[in-house]
């Protein structure tokens, strides 16, 4: 079993304009890993020189968050891209992220696609190629985060062909099913909202790269990131929870 | 005067999706320096990508023309921005398309702003000198292409600050005042439309350095770069025979 | 039998901003009736104004062509959007069209949906009853253009239960399958490049309702109106044939 | 002086997609017009959709809200469009409000541009002009918002001159100069914060038509309507006040 720390990800700068979103000044110092729009589904230029000036001065690795091209849909609406334009938007999208660390003199660290891009290339072998071949475009030093799969063999071997590493990831508060894929939000149960259920699921994570499906099978997630969510007050705090409970495991090493 | 072969740059890459502009398999091959569209007047990833390609392949330097965000106005329209946003929007262009350089193999060479930013960079010091910050920020070493003026103190003044160079460009289809501005598109006989006429003023700018102004008087311009188009058969005809009188002129060195 | 004259319906006014598409001013005196872009795939305000009026002054009748959200993509991508979405944009962009018209003193004819959209009404029953809500809200005297199928008792029920008309279409220039659907346009032969097969299956479709389809089986089809193209001046020239065509037809009843 | 009792309005709709902005829900009950985003600085199909029937529910005038066409910008960076385009483009977004509001049973009521279109047209006639070509393209009995001006004799002539009726609004919650002009929210105090000098400002405007300019002079506004804000908390406990206020007045009358 993996015992490096996990990684905690969110979700980071998806203010867009004059539109605020996320409560991105609490849940920075909380993250190892900020997953910052690129402009598609949300942001614009200035919202990310402000972020990755954030990020940087919380010295927070800086991750490029890639969508469709869909600002009015926050890019949650699966887009029927070909395989072209996918691998171009990628490079599109972390070029122009990459400036701005550049700029301000941080570094990027990884990608991680967002929403529709996400599910639909851990769908889809095709997608999943097209989104490798961006980030192998712009640097296959670059991880690439997955969902954490049980079986996530064929994503490696198509990342390993272009030397690209993959950071598989867990979900704290969704709902699993015994096949260790989330279990859609369309379905009741889907997303957990106890916080103390919430905390056990990381913590299982966290120390036996496991988690518990919603039949009560155990299910083995290779997971080497953690993520979470700052949408609300509530889930702040939450994160601020899983934060200290990492920090304890990891100094108790 | 400045005996150097004058370098000649024209607008590309500014199809977008499913509608075609410019005749860029024409054009590039008389060309030494791309403009190339970065998706914020015109173009899209998908293009960006190719065109880059199609320099590459005629070796002609790669530029970045970034805009104002205005597809349907393409760029042309003055827009009350920021002086944050002005550099964020450099930025976050110029970095997408070295992206697409890099990922070829290819080197952006300089920055030259398009429409109304190129414009309102020229009239206004608060708007050039945020353009010079988004420069500096990607990298100092890329030329911004200027209008040549006889007077371009104060730009290159506010550049060095920088350390940013500077390329002034003249056009040989537009005629000016006797101040050395173009006369505005609006007036009658602003665009030179007569061929002979068009290459006469070439000649003149790429031998002498001056054009002769709307007066008949004759004005000194310190060019290192001529503007050409590509709009159709015509303008792409023109251009050939700018090329063929640059290559002359320089074998008979 | 249908032996009423068959409409001839062209996709008009996809140009937008700086960019041209088609040749509207050719294609305007052949047909009978205009699918005109409402802003989403492709046209702007100023492009539809005058493209309304181009109409009325051809007394062609006029139609609203909504689609997806997706310039870059030409409405050709399918988008995963929810039947609240889907009917909200045919509201917007219809009731915007709508207000060209009326504008100029013309009235709003019918509507045809574009691209991914007219493709996935046609397949999912949800998005066509959702494009029906969008249709029936705005008028539900306004026939909606469907693709003609041998059976569309399930198209007309769903249509005759809020009251709309449906208008089935045919295609000249598209070979059939056996189960009278468009061939894909992924697959070699979909679409006819000969001006003589076209004129022959249009030709069958005005006198008989049917299609010759790619196993040389004929299809029934109800169609009320027959779509050319404008895209260049080989099919404009083919649209002038298949008008003359039906005028002849016409005349000779 | 004016006795009619003064319509209160608001911003309303600026939601898109994913960002909340504002509070309709708790300012709709309090206000009489509500200023519905069109989709161009704010606002999408949805959001329209559910807004109208919001308004329609509290039995609030609902008013077209047109912008130029920059979400980045929030519709409030000025644009240089022709008159053309903003005829175009209030015909355009009116037309797509008037249809949600048909589809529900509801009636447009008015028209007010928004931010920098609003502010153009006060100060550019050709943009006023066009604004007003707009509004009498869709229907000419619908009342234009204006800043109340002391003297609005010009733009009451070109008004009258295409039958438009002028609503002179006037704010509770901005500073006047002198000459009855807004100061610039770029100067210190321009925007008032305190509630008891916001209600003591929006009284005089309701009992006299008149403000205390910033050199405490008075200045005489013909207002026929008071714009107020929800963006927070604050502003809407300071937006029932002003009802409870106007309410007060009307059945001491």
């Amino acid at each position: 079993m993996d015992t490096r720390p996990l990684l905690l990800n969110a979700d980071i700068g998806e203010s867009f304009g004059a539109w605020q979103m996320g409560n991105d000044k609490a849940l920075m110092p909380l993250i190892d890993c900020a997953n910052v729009a690129t402009g598609f589904h949300a942001s614009d230029p200035v919202t990310m020189q402000r972020t990755v000036a954030l990020a940087i001065k919380h010295d927070v690795l800086i991750g490029a968050h890639p969508s469709y091209p869909d600002k009015e849909g926050f890019g949650r609406r699966s887009m029927a891209c070909s395989c072209e334009e996918i691998t171009a938007m990628v490079i599109y999208q972390v070029g122009a992220l990459k400036a701005f660390c550049r700029a301000q003199g941080g570094i990027l660290g990884y990608v991680k696609p967002h929403g529709a891009l996400y599910n639909d290339m851990m769908q889809h072998q095709h997608v999943f190629e097209a989104v490798l071949r961006g980030v192998a475009a712009i640097d296959a030093s670059l991880p690439l985060v997955v969902l954490a799969l049980p079986n996530l063999e064929q994503h490696e071997a198509d990342a390993a062909a272009l030397n690209i590493t993959l950071w598989p990831e867990a979900y704290a508060d969704r709902a699993y099913t015994p096949e260790g894929f989330l279990m859609s939000r369309r379905q009741k149960g889907a997303v957990l909202s106890d916080r103390k259920q919430i905390l056990e699921q990381a913590r299982m994570i966290a120390t036996q790269r496991q988690v518990r499906a919603n039949d009560r099978s155990f299910i083995e997630l290779p997971a080497v990131t953690l993520c979470v969510h700052g949408d609300n007050a509530e889930s702040v705090a939450t994160a601020a929870d899983i934060r200290a409970m990492l920090n304890e495991m990891e100094s108790s090493l």
